[in-house]
C-alpha cells in the first residue's frame, strides 16, 4: 500500500500528541521520522512509531522531557535528553552545536539520556542551511561482534556528514558502520534468502549466510566483515561512534545501550542514562570564504561524478545522490508500507482512537 | 638486517640536517617518521626518507618553511605548510589544534600546502597527554577507485582517532579507509602471492586478486571491497577525509593530489597547493570530568578486551594494541629493515656523505 506524505505525518503526529508529547515536540519527531521514509530507511521511518509507543508505555519514554544543556565551553556542550523522543532531543542538541559554531566556529554536542533519534542524515543536514558542515553519530542496541568476539558489544552505529556545496547538491553520508544495517537482513528474511559473506555471523561466532543468524543469537559484523577485509576497521569506527556518543556525554555505552525492543528490560547495572548521540557543526567561512570552498565542492562533485565507470555501471554516485532521488520521487507518488507495517499502524491507531 | 632505534634515528636526523632543515625541525620529523617504524607501519618509516629527498631535489619540498596560521577562529585555523615536509607542518598544525582546545574546549586545524606526513596516528596520539582526544586526517595522492569507478580518485585517506584512558592504554585507531593498505599490496607482491577479493581492481576496473594490478594501472578499493560488502562506505569515508584535509583548507584534492613519487609530476593545473592535512583536539573535560570519563574508558577497554574470543581465536583487541606491543618490542631488540631498503639508505648516505 501507498500513502502520501500528508497522510502519515497527520496519522504519526496526532499519535504523538496522544502519548502527551507538547505540539511542537510531536511536529518536530514527525519531521524527522517521515524523513525515513521519504529518503529510502524504511527501517528507521514510521514503521518504528509503534515501538516508541510501547517504550513510552513502559515508561521508558519520558512525553514531556526538560532536555538541557547541563556542562558547556565555547564550543562543546553536553545534554541532557531526560528520557525523551530522540526524535526530539536530537534536533534540540544539533541546534546547540549550530549556535556555538555561529560563535566559536565549530560546536560539538554529545547527549546523554536519549532514544532513538531515527535517521542519522536528518540531523547532520540542519547545519547545510547555515553554511556549515554537520555530524551526526549515535550508538545503539549491541548486535554487532567486533573482530574476533563471539559477544554482541555495539551497535550499528551510524555515522551521517553532510557538505555543502554551491550548485550541486550537498554530499550527504550516512551509514552504519557495520557491513549492512539491519534493515537489509529483514528484507532478504521476508524473501527467505542467504545473506552474502561478510554480513553475520552465528551464536557460536562462525561465519555465517543465514539472514536469520541474527536473530538466533549471532551479530552483524563490522564494515569489512572479516579480519582479511579490514573488519577491525569498521570495529573501530563504531567503537569511536559509541564513545564519542555515551562515554563521553554520561550515557551507556557498549553491551549496556538498552535496547530498542520494549520486550527487553535494560540492564539492571547500568553504566550511564539512556543512550547516546554526538553532534558536530563547523562554519565552513572558520576555515576559507564560504563562497570560494562551496564552489570548490562543486567541482570536486562534478569530477567525481563524471569519472569513467567500471563495466556494467551506469556512473558513479555521490554519497546522498540515492536518497535525495528517492525523496523527489516519494514526496510526489507517495510512499509504500509493506502489509505487516500497514497492519501494525492500524492496530496502534484503533487502540488510541485515531484513524489511519 | 636489524638496527636500533637510535642508529637510525641519528641517520635520518643527520640526513635531514644535510638537506638543509633546521635541527628543531630535522629533530620533530626524525621522531615521527620512527614512530612509524617502532609500530609496525614499515611503510611510512626510514623506507621513505629517500623519497622525501628525491622530493626535495626536485624542489617540491621546502627545507626551511615559513609555517603559519593564515586564518583562525576561536576553535579552528588554517594552515599553510609553506611547502614544508608534512612531518614538521603536522606536528605544527596539531600544537594550535591543542591550543585552541584549551581555551574553546575544541580545536580543528586544517592544513594546505604540505607533504606526507608520515602516520596518522602520530599526531592524533600528541593530544592523550593533554588529556584530549586527537584525531589527524591527511589526503594521499590518488591510488584509490570508488564505487564503480573505473579511475582512481582518492588516497589510501586514513582516519587516526587516540582517546586517553586512566590505568588501561589509550584507544588509538589507526587506518587508512582501503581494504588494505598498500603496504600490505608490496609484502604479496614481494611474495608473489595474490591479494584476498576485494582489495583490489584491474586497469579495466573488473575485480582482481593480482597483488601487482594496481602497478599496472588498476586501483585499490574502498573499505568494503565492492557495493555489497558495503564500499560506497568506505568511498563515503575516504572522501570525507579528502574535503575535510583539502577542500576546507585550500589544497590539492581528489585526482589533484600531488603523487608521492618524484618521478611523477604534479599535475599542471592544480586546484590548490600542495597535499592537506585535518586535525582535531577535544578536551575529555569540556564534556564531563576528565577522571570521570577516563574511569569509564578504562571499563570500555576492560569490558571488550575480555569478551569471549570467536573460535580460534585468542582475544578481542583493543585499537592499539598490536602497535603498542610491537614498540615495546623494538625498542629494546631493533628495528628489522628489509634488504631493499638497506641498499637505499646506504646509497643515499653515501650521495650525501652520511654513513648508514
Amino acid at each position: 500500500m501507498t500513502y502520501s506524505y500528508d497522510q502519515l505525518r497527520e496519522f504519526t503526529f496526532s499519535m504523538l500528541t496522544k502519548i502527551g508529547c507538547p505540539e511542537s515536540d510531536a511536529k518536530t519527531a514527525t519531521d524527522v521520522l517521515l524523513s525515513a521514509d521519504l529518503r529510502g530507511v524504511d527501517s528507521h521511518g514510521v514503521a518504528r512509531l509503534s515501538g516508541y509507543v510501547r517504550l513510552w508505555e513502559k515508561g521508558r519514554i519520558n512525553a514531556t522531557p526538560n532536555v538541557k544543556v547541563v556542562h558547556e565551553t565555547p564550543s562543546t556542550a553536553v545534554v541532557d535528553g531526560d528520557g525523551g523522543l530522540g526524535l526530539v532531543v536530537a534536533p534540540f542538541a544539533m541546534k546547540v552545536a549550530i549556535e556555538k559554531a555561529k560563535i566559536a566556529g565549530t560546536g560539538w554536542v554529545s547527549v546523554k539520556n536519549s532514544n532513538h533519534y531515527g535517521i542519522a542524515g536528518y540531523h547532520a543536514m540542519q547545519a547545510l542551511e547555515h553554511d556549515m558542515i554537520g555530524i551526526s553519530l549515535t550508538n545503539a542496541s549491541p548486535l554487532v561482534a567486533p573482530t574476533f568476539s563471539q559477544e554482541r558489544l555495539l551497535g550499528t552505529n551510524p555515522i551521517s556528514v553532510a557538505i555543502p556545496a554551491k550548485n550541486q547538491p550537498a554530499f550527504v553520508a550516512d551509514m552504519a558502520t557495520t557491513t549492512a544495517a539491519n534493515g537489509k537482513l529483514e528484507i532478504l528474511q521476508r524473501k527467505g534468502m542467504d545473506t552474502p559473506t561478510g554480513w553475520v555471523q552465528d551464536k557460536d561466532g562462525n561465519p555465517t549466510t543465514s539472514a536469520t543468524g541474527v536473530k538466533e543469537g549471532g551479530a552483524l559484523l563490522p564494515l569489512g566483515g572479516d579480519r582479511e577485509h579490514g573488519s577491525h576497521k569498521g570495529y573501530a569506527l563504531g567503537s569511536i561512534v559509541d564513545i564519542f556518543s555515551a562515554v563521553l556525554s554520561g550515557a551507556n555505552y557498549g553491551p549496556w545501550v538498552p535496547p530498542f525492543v520494549a520486550f527487553l528490560d535494560p540492564d539492571p547495572n547500568p553504566v550511564g542514562e539512556g543512550i547516546g548521540h554526538f553532534f558536530g557543526a563547523m562554519r565552513v567561512d572558520a576555515f576559507r570564504p564560504a563562497d570560494e570552498f562551496k564552489a570548490h565542492m562543486d567541482n570536486w562533485i562534478s569530477r567525481f561524478r563524471e569519472a569513467k565507470p567500471t563495466p556494467g555501471n551506469e556512473k558513479v554516485l555521490i554519497p546522498g545522490d540515492p536518497e535525495r532521488e528517492l525523496e523527489t520521487i516519494r514526496m510526489k507518488e507517495g510512499i509504500p508500507l509493506l502489509d505487516p507495517v500497514v497492519k501494525d499502524l492500524t492496530e496502534l491507531g484503533e487502540r488510541f482512537g485515531v484513524k489511519f
